[in-house]
């Protein structure tokens, strides 16, 4: 039989009947239309999947129907203005754009002569975005292939501090300076779990991660992390990893980049700087205060597909020193070989993280960067912030309420004075209520403000479309929920 | 100022543009209207691109026309008829299509609550996929959630073996069998680099990974791992994982599973199946030769990005045991926690591979498998074998050419006899015409049939558009071109 590819015709015009499903889907959660947390339990949607793939091609009518009942039914909506939880997605119709034209190319950019294109506006978008955010110039490309620093987009965060670890290893290791049975790496205990994970991948042992402890902003203490690298390398341990925060995930705890790096580079430690979400703040000056002491940083990362408006998957990560990253993880098989790559003259992002292939994710942060401008950027990120702003009064004037810890930028953590079981009670509420969702996270003693761990929900603003009235109508259902426990 | 994001009108308007120009695009391609390798020097795509980004919102029409002028002009296109370099990464419609409604969507699916339909999809397309290749049912996931197997979508071939090693090394550690010191892994030396790669991630020391020997197929010698791993053992080291490619990327040489997994298995090491590229062949039962004594795999992989008309990145990977995994990679930090997953009633797939955030992957899966069926898809895989048979015969019957390994699939290595230097001349000079584009491996004595390497042209077929027409087109190209040297 003949391959039954899908006709050029049939192609603009059920992706023209999928743009508008996707438009309607939107300006349906715009209007409230949707209930954020979808009505299923586990094994609903399996149920509605047949046991075995189809035999035959089936007509598109049917797949389209699918999406409306099964799929659409059966998602988080994670753009919904209504959606509070963990931190935001932000997907926008630019990045979506990117991504069909990403998909339509079909480029696999795994070197540079398998998508000269793919790789250099890499570079030079990254190069854009170092300049927005106010890195140092060190983490800029200049165009100059062997050496110097640079930027690559990872999938996720969790993908940056694992090369991350393991290019600070090989650096430790090669150095000479260390062993890599004595190494010990860094970070607080308010860290992001990728941390951890990324460290048992590379095969540290647990007991060789300090979680340092935090002051009572949940920032890491720069004192407690001297005294721990300072014991460590007293017992011919070999500090050489730092991963510092900027905005962690629990409660938006900014640790001091300064004071780390000063520690850290006692002991030749590689600093990297996990900004996943509170990176994309950078871009409005009047949020910098937090680099300061970045100079003191490896490598730095952020996720412009949280809360810059660039579709998932999209998380940009620097090194002030490429080298460090190619030497830990080039290999080149004979098959790989080419010209401009023995000559030294291109990049081959390949050698810059953990897979081979990979997709032309630049044209999503192209299209973005385009579409909005670095001042439509900056709006958005305004609005959030100054939407927590009116949150975070909203739930001081309400005597009920506490913050054990501060909003930070677009992160609002708050409790009910009554206790952990009142809090509890109250999220699963207001979630079921279907108004709006949130989620939660616990905050250790003595941070909690007494003795005991505080269950605090988070209320993370920054959806594309989030705006004051959903704000206030999320407080609303709170306030009211809250009366009825 | 307000967020300038783009209205619903321009972004159906824009998009059925993109739509328009992808189809434009595909045909031009497929009539032979593009060269398949761009005409680009390094630093030719970075010139156009400006070196501040844009301070304000630009208009569309200069965008997409940048697409025109910059983007197009300066990609390898892997689309092309005529790309017969490394392996074909298949683009389709139905994936593009899917594409563009996993972004439109903006679903975020790191646990069964944050995306339940991207959960269940993925499970049920991953079983559907497995009884398409046949392997057997210890791999699928029967919908029990707390045991057994089941499947996975990681990005690329890369990230599976990385996870399967470190699974491997949970595993052997934690049986209490094993000190993580004396570990030594196993494949051939015909294996891809990204086991390499995920040896130095995990922090195995290149002189604990045993390249194997090869027969003069080039598939890894059970004697030859046998011999090793005894050898080890018997020196107080603990053999823990093999890795078996089907489909080496160099030759597609097939490694025989059975009696690697006899070998493998007295030592208990884990046994992971690379099989990213052939393993698409696996939909026609003519092809399932090569999976005897599969049931003796931990892990298997392949990628539908490849061979199976799925845009990249979709790589499937199976497991016979998921507490292997999950013990390896799971990590649970309060802000994580959910009723559905403390209740263990559901796959939270993050704990199923590196990366925390996920992309709905199934959803590519879901509408080529729909789109095509299971003989739409048969019938391209049978086209690509096809091709290359009609390929191969060409070859053989010019008698200055040679094959010095046998045809696997859609893969023909040859050379010229008159040696290593011709060859390379032969496939610059082709690749240099304009009229295809292929690539080179070397293959080692004594498989060369001599006592020195060859370097050998890959005529690696398979892409969705490749016709007898391009096939003979690209015979005729290789047999002038090689009059004029």
């Amino acid at each position: 039989m003949n391959v039954p590819h899908m006709p050029s015709d049939d192609f603009q015009r059920i992706g023209a009947q999928l743009l508008k499903l996707i438009s309607d889907y939107h300006r349906a959660l715009q209007a409230g239309e949707i209930v954020v947390r979808p009505d299923v339990q586990p094994g609903d949607v399996a149920a509605m999947l047949p046991d075995a793939p189809p035999p035959h091609g089936e007509p598109w009518d049917a797949i389209v129907e699918d999406i409306q009942r099964i799929v659409i039914p059966g998602v988080m909506h994670w753009q919904s203005p209504d959606f509070f939880g963990y931190f935001p997605a932000n997907a926008s119709y630019p990045a979506m754009l990117a991504d069909l034209l990403c998909a339509g190319l079909g480029v696999q950019g795994m070197l540079w002569q398998t998508g000269p294109a793919c790789t250099e506006m890499e570079t030079r978008v990254l190069d854009w975005l170092a300049d927005m955010i106010g890195l140092p110039p060190a983490f800029r490309s200049n165009a100059k292939h062997e050496e110097g620093g640079g930027g690559v987009i990872h999938g996720t965060a969790s993908e940056a501090v694992l090369t991350a670890l393991v290019a600070a290893r090989h650096r430790a290791v090669t150095n000479g300076a260390a062993s890599s049975d004595a190494l010990v790496a860094y970070t607080s205990t308010q860290a992001h779990s990728s941390v951890m994970k990324a460290a048992r991948i590379i095969g540290l042992p647990e007991q060789r991660v300090r979680l340092i402890d935090t002051d009572a902003a949940l920032a890491m203490s720069p004192s407690a992390l001297r005294a721990a690298m300072g014991a460590d390398a007293a017992s011919d341990r070999s500090p050489f990893f730092v991963c510092a925060t900027l905005g962690t995930t629990s409660t938006g705890a900014i640790d001091p980049l300064a004071p780390i790096g000063e520690i850290a580079h006692t002991h030749h430690a590689w600093v990297h700087c996990d900004a996943a979400w509170a990176g994309s703040a950078l871009i409005c000056p009047e949020h910098r205060g937090m680099l300061d002491g970045v100079e003191g940083c490896d490598s730095f990362n952020f996720n412009p597909h949280k809360w810059m408006l660039t579709n998932f998957d999209c998380s940009a990560m620097w090194v002030s020193d490429r080298q460090a990253l190619l030497s830990a993880l080039s290999i080149t098989p004979e098959y790989l070989r080419n010209r401009a790559s023995d000559a030294g003259a291109v990049i081959d992002y390949r050698d810059w993280h953990i897979p081979l292939g990979r997709r032309f994710r630049a044209l999503k942060l192209w299209f973005v960067l385009r579409h909005y401008g670095v001042e439509g950027l900056q709006a958005h990120i305004r609005e959030g912030v100054r939407l927590a702003e009116i949150f975070e009064s909203l739930v001081a004037e309400d005597d009920r309420f506490e913050m054990p810890v501060e909003r930070s930028l677009s992160l609002v953590c708050f409790c009910l004075k009554r206790g952990d079981a009142d809090t509890r009670a109250l999220l699963d509420r207001v979630n079921n209520s279907g108004a709006c969702f949130l989620t939660h996270t616990i905050i250790p003693a003595p941070a909690s403000g007494g003795t005991e761990p505080r269950f605090v929900i988070r209320m993370a603003i920054g959806g594309a479309h989030t705006r004051e009235q959903h704000v206030r109508a999320a407080w609303d259902v709170i306030a009211r929920e809250a009366a009825g426990i």
